[in-house]
């Protein structure tokens, strides 16, 4: 059985699951950087706040090499819990689905080819400007540019993010463009009174209802670059984003420039859509008219706490896990059984 | 009339023209550099000595946009004979063949995405070595990511290159290789005693028989990143270099480390199957059994003199010019009348 759940327009998600069964995919993984995440308790996307900033480089050298070239160890939380890219690398080694990694605004560069995009990471919003308007600008240009290369080469076009403090930016930008959208974490202990605070006096800083200039003072460099990549690869073939409460904020942004809502889905785990805090569904359905693909990766049934930990709301979804997941299963013909075998023989590889 | 010319295994360019008519293509701009081409007289891929840097970012930069964004002009010679990419533009344009461009050592990055492989440009092989072998370790490395993962996208890779001054270290790695080769040049007046001096020079240094070695001490950095991507690529998909004396000298560094002669085409100009001081045919046929498709682009016939000039020995090849127009006609069903017509058009456009 592939638990499968699927969201919001049922129809077009189900076409659009048929479509993509025996066709090409892609997996793009874009690694971007806010200083957000350097707030001590805002985020568990790393080992401590140094390191957060080789989590999206160390996840996409994971994903290619299955061992990271600028740390160590696999990016995990403090207390040694992984990163989701292990579902995504188990996900794409089993389906040899390609992916390519984009670099848009990440701290550090990987040690692989990548798609450079000259981009800045962006500044810590809680007292500042992430970019100003003509990053952003340039964000959506070469996101456009990248997004519509990408999905000349294949059928569907798997994006997903590597952004360390990435849904604090997201929840900016959603309420900002007037979405009461409450934000998912990597956290169980979800830090929202300190997220709250940090958004909040992001918002007193906007004077302009632009979305240009709202995710210039607010967002992230990753919303505006996939939003992009959103705006022209959709008119070409289908595309999935890959995540939870910050491909919500793509979706909004990628609504104010234009998109194929046709040929879009948003693809994540159930730990997103059934997380009773977030509200993820609802959200998205006032977004766009998007339906939501969600995969159970049965991961409460490991026999590793550390997998178990995905399930009781450690690192939820990032890196396209739940995206490429589905896609995995899509092609290979896998079930959640099978799959969650490949995850533990991978974790298995990793750590004992 | 497709002014096709087969050389070599004839029935093995028959075949893959016929396999990659109806399927997709992807076009690889290879950006590099060499120091080599400071020299003064060696070559005449840019106006000057000093906007020579900018020649492989403006050609990715003209291909991609139709403008360049590093200079104001498309690259010329110094008396006003345009870039071979002109072809390239013109022949991606009217296939719609999507292209990605990458940087291997260029020593300006393009104002565009662009796949980035962390890799400095090479020295003055006149006088030093042009990498250390490292380099050329990561060069080939790299190539082999880059080659798979294109390859996996497509199902026939076409490899040009940018690099101002690199039939010098072409030539210069073929005959420390064992290949008594001419070199092709953008001069028609080919400043053969200078090359000779340099290679001479460079050629002294040479104390090991060890391919990356020989390619460390005379080549430059395109070389073995795309012998890289040609033994990686060769193996999933079809490939085409796109060039002449430069990729003569990719096929003689990756008949050293391996790939699939069964998958690989060399595509160029008449210019450079024609040239009599040459003799490249005979020198593809001694490096490996690999056939050539030739293609005329009839610009003898044009009426501007600007594009005659690449039909007296200007600007022969480059860019994947020839390779792109071969691809190009296969999938529009354009002769090289028509082809004439779209190449003229876009000469007009940038010159009238």
């Amino acid at each position: 059985m592939k638990n499968f759940e699927l969201f919001g327009n049922i129809e077009h998600a189900q076409s659009f699951l048929e479509s993509i069964k025996s066709k090409k995919s892609l997996f793009a993984l874009v690694l971007s950087y806010t200083e957000t995440c350097e707030i001590p308790g805002i985020t568990f996307a790393g080992a401590d706040k140094d390191s957060m900033q080789f989590t999206p480089p160390a996840d996409a050298e994971y994903i290619h090499y299955g061992y990271c070239k600028t740390i160590t160890q696999i990016p995990m939380t403090p207390d040694g819990k992984p990163t989701p890219a292990l579902l995504t690398k188990s996900a794409l080694e089993s389906s040899s689905i390609p992916h390519l990694t984009i670099n848009a605004g990440s701290k550090i560069s990987p040690q692989l080819p990548f798609i450079e995009t000259d981009m800045p990471f962006g500044k810590n919003i809680s007292f500042q400007d992430a970019m100003t308007d003509s990053q952003v600008s340039h964000a959506v240009d070469f996101g456009r540019i990248v997004g519509r290369s990408l999905a000349s080469l294949t059928d569907c076009l798997i994006i997903g993010e590597s952004i360390p403090g990435g849904t604090t930016t997201a929840l900016a930008v959603l309420r900002a463009l007037g979405f009461d959208a409450q934000v998912s974490s990597s956290m169980p202990e979800n830090p929202m009174e300190l997220k709250n605070q940090i958004i909040e006096s992001a918002l007193k800083r906007i004077d302009s209802d632009h979305p240009y200039s709202i995710v210039a003072k607010v967002g992230d460099p990753m919303i505006p670059f996939v939003a992009g990549m959103l705006s022209a690869a959709s008119g070409v073939s289908n595309v999935m984003l890959a995540g939870g409460t910050q491909m919500a904020a793509v979706l909004a942004f990628a609504s104010k420039i234009g998109f194929n809502e046709e040929n879009t889905v948003i693809g994540t785990t159930s730990y997103i859509t059934n997380d009773q805090n977030v509200n993820f569904n609802d959200l998205i359905q006032k977004i766009a008219n998007v339906p939501i693909i969600s995969i159970d990766p049965d991961l409460k049934n490991s026999q590793y706490s550390g997998l178990r930990a995905f399930s009781e709301g450690f690192a939820k979804e990032g890196a396209g896990a739940g995206g490429t997941t589905i896609a995995s299963m899509l092609k290979t013909g896998n079930d959640s059984k099978k799959f969650l075998e490949l995850v533990e023989k991978e974790y298995s590889r990793l750590f004992t």
